[in-house]
């Protein structure tokens, strides 16, 4: 995190231990093993961005603040849920360097998990949310999962830049658009309004996940927690590797790739590498900078003040973090 | 199915028929193999008994046919994801005798339709459900999943009868108890009524497991659509079980499978014959007749018609069916 980030989290820093303790809140006939699962996954940190975005525009609009933690406490562990089972689906071994739980435990173990906190989330929404906010969430994760499917089964089309996108919207500015909205929509927010608020969680949404697809090609592997180049290792063809295949069509491993064919080992690692220190990756900071200007924008009626502050140097933090 | 509950079936085609709708249809954005995924378990059949209680208690209590249609689709949607999630879990293979989604598909994209259903049948919920339903809803999914929980990690006491009925519960009863509850709740039923609505539907959810677990030892495996004794190959001890490994704990192989060790095969298929022949069979049977007593009596004061008369003909139903 850098400086302006730090103050943003801190400014929040008891609402979001408040989001915490909603988080790990236990249920009468709960199951222990479950719930040390869950506490294993929040001990492991994330960032909490969904949660901040959801309190500072909450807080911007005056809504209910018990309301608006315990909506953010829903859709975080919506967005676990979404983690668990999709380590699950990758195989993945680590996330932000600790081990998943489907590197410890059974698959059905941690399919179940991964059940429970959908459960424990959509309770949260119940308790806190109105009607309206559960058919937001319910479309989010409907949407969260068809991406995932759709990534799953994806033949070709991979490449086009706009599939792309339509792929990150699914993956992650979903549920920064939920959070901002559910914010907002728990304030005195007009439908006007709300418009620009979602216009700023999906533009901050999409340059997140695009940092995140540079960064797993940019950043050392002990930053990053996982394998570098990791994406692409798994076939999943994100913005550096489109700008680089296009510019370099011919390059050894690349044709095999877009035809969904397994290349050595050594021509996967060399093809990282060349990625990694072409112009791909300034050109995909690039294109987040480009979205979070958008995302800045939709910010421009809005009244001045602390919260419109702390968003818009979070929407910074976005493009300038490392991790 | 026995006469009389072809009647109470028949008495709701229309109603059914429009929750089948209701489950098959199609949102923007969704994806074709989960699409087609769905309807294939939707055209496996099923009984649809979740949404026929939830459509008899909401006509009983007057409530509006298209919110109780769309409820019961929703209910029936959360018991299709819980079966999805569960065969992959159990490696099962067949369910009514048609191949399991697991037994087709890879096992990401079989959790990821499972998650798919949940979310649809959340969303399904919200529109037509007050956040009541939708906390009741997500309650009765986190017991489920609570109690698969536990029957993945128990290590003992899954011979204490009490213990099963917890288990029932959460399997099947849970998810009973909630499509009665909220066809009495679309309707205007008082709270003491909705009580009593609760019982019934707890009680006919317990003997409709019971008569499973039964069945499952009790079927032949053409009726049953899987092998006989699957359960009990699988280290599940349900009712039949319980009863006639407390007659006979010194029986070759009942003190290994009590301490969770591997059997011979041989010694398997002849514990299961053994219990197929057993009065632990009939004493089950009985058990689940004392449940659906209950369940009848919990309807007494209720008004007579057409409605009463059939929830009593599927409580019958549950006990006298064959598969």
């Amino acid at each position: 995190m850098n400086k302006t980030s730090i103050n943003v989290f801190n400014l929040l820093e008891s609402e979001l231990s408040l989001v915490d303790r909603a988080m790990r809140q236990e249920y009468q006939d709960t199951h222990p093993d479950i719930e040390a699962a869950l506490n294993h996954l929040l001990d492991a940190g994330g960032k909490r961005v969904r949660p901040t975005l959801l309190i500072l525009f909450g807080k911007m609009f005056d809504a209910p603040l018990d309301r608006s933690t315990t909506m953010a406490a829903a859709i975080e562990l919506l967005h676990n849920a979404t983690l668990v089972h999709d380590d699950f689906i990758d195989g993945s071994l680590l996330r932000r360097g600790i081990p998943t739980l489907n590197a410890q435990w059974s698959s059905g173990a941690t399919v179940l998990t991964g059940d429970y906190i959908f459960a424990k989330a959509a309770h949260l929404a119940s308790i806190s949310g109105s009607i309206e906010h559960m058919q937001l969430f319910s479309k989010a994760l409907m949407t969260i999962v068809v991406g995932e499917v759709s990534q799953l089964f994806s033949v070709n089309g991979q490449t086009l830049e706009s599939m792309y996108y339509d792929r990150i919207y699914a993956k992650t500015a979903a549920l920064f658009t939920l959070a901002c909205e559910v914010g907002a929509l728990l304030g005195n927010a007009s439908e006007e309004t709300v418009s620009a608020v979602r216009a700023y969680g999906t533009a901050v949404g999409c340059a997140f996940q695009i940092i995140d697809d540079m960064l797993d090609f940019s950043s050392a592997a002990d930053t990053l927690g996982k394998p570098v180049g990791g994406d692409l290792q798994r076939g999943i063809i994100t913005l550096p590797a489109i700008y680089y295949f296009a510019d370099f069509p011919n390059q050894a491993g690349v044709n095999d790739i877009l035809n969904h064919k397994n290349i050595p080992g050594q021509t996967m690692l060399d093809l990282i590498e060349a990625i990694r220190s072409s112009d791909a990756i300034e050109r995909t900071h690039a294109r987040a900078r480009e979205f979070i200007s958008e995302g800045i924008q939709a910010l421009s009626e809005f009244p001045s003040g602390l919260e419109k502050d702390a968003l818009i140097d979070l929407a910074y933090f976005v493009t300038d973090r490392t991790a």
